[in-house]
């Protein structure tokens, strides 16, 4: 049987989804899970690979597993162990899938959601949830500089050290910035993203929030395909995978 | 000089606003912050006493200090101190007020909202955030239940034991219900509450939502002015003072 599962992490204490000998990974708590009450080594495949402090509000995995247990019980007994574990990983959506189905590559699109605290002191409720800036942001700056990076283009400048993608160049489908309360919410789709993609555009747009860059400085950066001409890397505490399209 | 301050904190591991011996209180960590850098007692005056694991989103206060530290600097320097002190606790604004203002006495009205998850599968994101209800919901009977307890009344079906008020009586002007993705939001608004009401009030319309009751009971329980009538009191980690009128 094939079970497809949605789960929300905090990858806060997490090295990522993938496991790796250095610390706890959400994969390696899902397959002790599952090891844990059917006594079966199974894989569990994700659609996206986080990294480590990412979260996911909704990654979603399979794994096959020879039982007969209908969805509803399998998440129980999922939850139960990953509970047992004190894992920060919860499953809130199963189904039961065809083997033609994988996680990873019948995903036809990745959405992230990237959350910046703005204003002048922190937020003890949202400790490890935002990425905390005080300086006033200028939201309508960093929506046309954000323009600039939706379509077809080669990411090199916003590609991470160590990215193991084939190729820099990749669709944005979206790219949308806006204010809700004290915080500022950046969403961004695409078929796929290169490593460290969302945190190094936003990085860069928030330079051009705070006014150290112009909307158009986006553009050349861009097209220089060079990581030095961009801005920096946002914490990883902001981002969130939100969304798998299939 | 008298200073009007609003600021966030993480109720979970508090005893509540008010100081008291048997652990930390958000007033405690404030008046410290305030002698750490001041070398001043001083008192806090909070417009609302939230209870033990409530949080704040806007909590408002005000106190008295011989010094020339302007809104910007005094801010600074109780963030620092309060950081120092590890508090959960952080101000995001600071205004110099005329001693006539009393964030207590001057407030006109307060808001709170109450957060429930309503999903089979916990949110590791939202821990001590929310409520997590796995019954599934329905929110029109809440919102018609609701209705009842809108207006003057005599609120003692939802008076917590060892409530202090002098009138179980009070007016309700608002009582909204809206979903947003996985979580049903309540939001209350009144002069004054008395001990445990929105938790109360929110613990019986889970009962009415679930279809354990009818949402007319809601008026039915009311009009006894008995306790033992309504249902659970809802838990403290979902509710947050978020609103003071002045």
């Amino acid at each position: 049987m094939r079970y497809k599962i949605t789960m929300e992490y905090d990858g806060t204490n997490l090295v990522g989804w993938q496991k790796q000998k250095d610390g706890p990974s959400a994969q390696e708590f899902l397959e002790k899970a599952i090891a844990g009450f059917s006594h079966q080594q199974t894989e569990v495949f994700a659609a996206g690979r986080t990294y480590a402090g990412v979260h996911a509000l909704a990654q979603v995995a399979h794994f096959d597993l020879e039982t007969d247990l209908n969805e509803y019980k399998m998440q129980e007994s999922l939850n139960a162990l990953l509970r047992e574990l004190q894992a920060p990983v919860c499953v809130y959506k199963t189904e039961i899938v065809s083997t033609d189905f994988h996680a990873r590559f019948s995903a036809r699109g990745r959405g992230y959601i990237y959350r910046i605290l703005n204003r002048r002191g922190n937020s003890p409720l949202r400790t490890n949830r935002v990425w905390y800036v005080t300086y006033p942001l200028n939201i309508i700056a960093m929506q046309a500089g954000a323009r600039h990076l939706i379509g077809h283009h080669d990411f090199s400048s916003f590609r991470g050290a160590g990215c193991q993608a084939l190729s820099p160049v990749k669709t944005l489908d979206k790219f949308d910035i806006t204010r809700a309360d004290d915080e500022i919410i950046f969403t961004v789709e695409a078929r796929s993203f290169i490593y460290h993609q969302v945190r190094n555009m936003v990085g860069t747009l928030m330079e051009v929030g705070c006014g150290k860059r112009k909307p158009e400085d986006v553009k050349i950066i861009l097209e220089a395909c060079d990581r030095q001409k961009a801005g920096i890397s946002a914490p990883a505490c902001g981002l969130y995978l939100n969304k798998v399209v299939y």
